[in-house]
């Protein structure tokens, strides 16, 4: 396969790059920020809306889509993209991440993990195999291989058992992919197209994320995701995991840092040489009334709002700052109307996506770095960003 | 004042008419659907949204706007034009339904209502005056007078008792609606043009009704609703109130047929003579997973829906039939998805709004009565549509 990732420029004081990922629906400029369509939705945001804020690429959720509507309805419709009526990229997770957060009664095997879903507690079973093959239904045009994701705190002895499994799981999780590839090659472009990344794991263990990343690119994947960050472990421990595995990568493959972060924390990953991010912080917590800003974050339910005619963020270009204002957003928050939380979203997708788009002006004109402190110096979150 | 409805067709079929009604902030083709934004917003749709359906006019809740935010904020914010940032037209109810239907302790007197609100049970006191001063404080182009709605079944006596408050208010409101237009005509041309529309009671008796529309018309106001309808009344009652006033009301005046209705119910109405019309079953009926068609209701969370590749409607212009299946929105209705409430109301009030697009048409053509008499012959309710 040809390489679909090209790097365009890379920052002289850290480890950032600027890069351009082609896949079968599109190109996406990295460093990037995918929003997380969980459900087949981003929730609260319309496709049209998803075009306007230039998002070049969304994340659906294997595991949601699997329990409900189910892989018929899916496939009924022609894929995700159909279903769904977005056009652009997307990228699916394999189901593990909510296999080990949201499903009871789990068994993981070598074989694959048994789980009863956390809707209706019907038994399923997903192997690696069945990974793919939800992935190839789905139609994504980006699918990752079935990972085990450890809690934390993890032992030490817990998290190398756990990161083998991984490794054993994305051996057949290529060859599985590779096979579907050849077998849908006639009657679908896209699905010769779709790209595989492998998922590094090893806990907060230095030589442990080590070993998964190499091993990862003994297997050749299309791209590698630091897996197993993001789940309550201090932000030093994240940074950690990034850094003990970025080095075994290679510079020519897309690096995915999964289900993070915070502005500050995206653009130190940035710095650590990641070039993709998905989160549902902007649009989890604009549910709740607060929103990004380049300052830090604002609850919008907090009474000094009420009479405050300013947009949520001088300055800013996304339409909910063009025409509304604080107080307005504040009183349909406290009034629990839906246009409240469908504007802060807005909001919060366009601060996110335009951090990354600012973040690849910055590498290319070569003053990311400055960019980068400034930016952190300059947050501060006035409220707690719960942990997911 | 001059006259600021125009009539440019009747049917010569029924008593259906074409006409324009301009206000401050634009002109209003009639007949009209009025899309209802209780609290500074139609639920779950934005000003943009309302544009390109073509609304030409939204309404406001007084009652629900002066107990949240309370007047202090939309004055603020220079009234309720620049709070929600809707440009258009907006009608204000005088809060008095929402007094009748929603708050507590309530003590009517000649002098005003006392009440304690919903939310938080404070008390307070609206007189026909305090009424007038709200919406002028909110800034709407067309004012309610504050009247008394009767429930239904209502007795005689009090229905005749309340009929008589309501349009002693009314010439009150009249009064003190003269002395704002006055006194805000130096700082607001919006103000010298705001409407007032006098409302006509009776409950379902015959003589109180016409007693009431004489009354009213005695008093000259910019317009005329039928007020008391669709309060739980069988549907011939709701017609026979407004039989027994239009003959009496002037055809140069708008009429208002408030709080109503289903589909077929605006086209009877429309028949009758009436112009504008208001109604929370698009946008209430649509959270709970309900679109309106020429054919009916469908209830889009049935289990027949879930492969159903069709938009909601065959032919329809909305941008949700334009870009989404049943089945996907189905999906999103069942998954508590904010995207599926979204695309259910924006077909509804595009159905709404284009029923009365057609209406317009039919009526300038000559052929209203013949499309009445198809679409309500046509439609068929398969869903229980509830009493508001």
């Amino acid at each position: 396969m040809q390489n679909d990732f090209e790097l365009l420029a890379s920052d002289q004081h850290s480890k950032a790059r600027r890069g351009r990922l082609k896949t079968a629906h599109g190109v996406i400029d990295t460093p990037a920020f995918m929003p997380v369509g969980t459900q087949g939705s981003v929730k609260g945001v319309s496709p049209r809306e998803l075009c306007e804020l230039n998002a070049q690429i969304v994340l659906g959720n294997t595991y949601h889509l699997f329990v409900r509507p189910g892989l018929d309805v899916i496939k009924h419709f022609g894929g995700l993209h159909n279903f769904m009526s977005w056009d652009g990229p997307i990228l699916t997770d394999s189901g593990g991440y909510q296999i080990f957060s949201l499903a009871k009664l789990r068994k993981i095997t070598e074989e694959g993990v048994q789980f009863q879903n956390h809707l209706d507690g019907a038994r399923a079973f997903i192997s690696p195999e069945i990974a793919m093959e939800i992935q190839a239904a789905l139609g994504s045009d980006i699918a990752m291989v079935l990972d085990e994701c450890v809690p934390y705190p993890c032992e030490y002895d817990y998290a190398a058992k756990s990161a083998e499994l991984t490794t054993s799981w994305a051996k057949r999780c290529k060859a599985v992919a590779a096979s579907l590839r050849d077998a849908h090659a006639a009657h679908s472009a896209a699905a010769t197209k779709r790209l595989l990344f492998g998922i590094i794991q090893g806990g907060t263990f230095d030589d442990l994320r080590r070993a998964s990343a190499q091993a990862m690119v003994e297997l050749d994947f299309d791209g590698y995701a630091i897996g197993g960050v993001s789940v309550g472990e201090p932000e030093e421990e994240m940074m950690r995991a990034v850094e003990s595995a970025e080095p075994f990568l290679p510079t020519h493959k897309p690096r995915y840092a999964m289900g993070l972060g915070t502005p500050p924390q995206m653009l130190q990953m940035i710095a650590r040489g990641m070039d993709m991010f998905d989160c549902v912080l902007p649009t989890r917590l604009a549910r709740n009334g607060t929103a990004f800003t380049a300052a830090g974050t604002l609850n919008l339910k907090n009474a000094e709002f009420a009479l405050d005619i300013r947009p949520i963020e001088e300055n800013c270009a996304c339409e909910t700052c063009r025409q509304f204002s604080r107080g307005y957003i504040r009183h349909l928050i406290k009034a629990e109307e839906i246009l409240g939380l469908r504007l802060i979203t807005l909001h919060n997708l366009h601060s996110y996506l335009n951090l990354m788009s600012q973040a690849r002006t910055e590498i290319e004109n070569g003053t990311f770095d400055q960019f980068r402190k400034a930016f952190v110096a300059e947050y501060k979150t006035r409220d707690a960003i719960p942990v997911e």
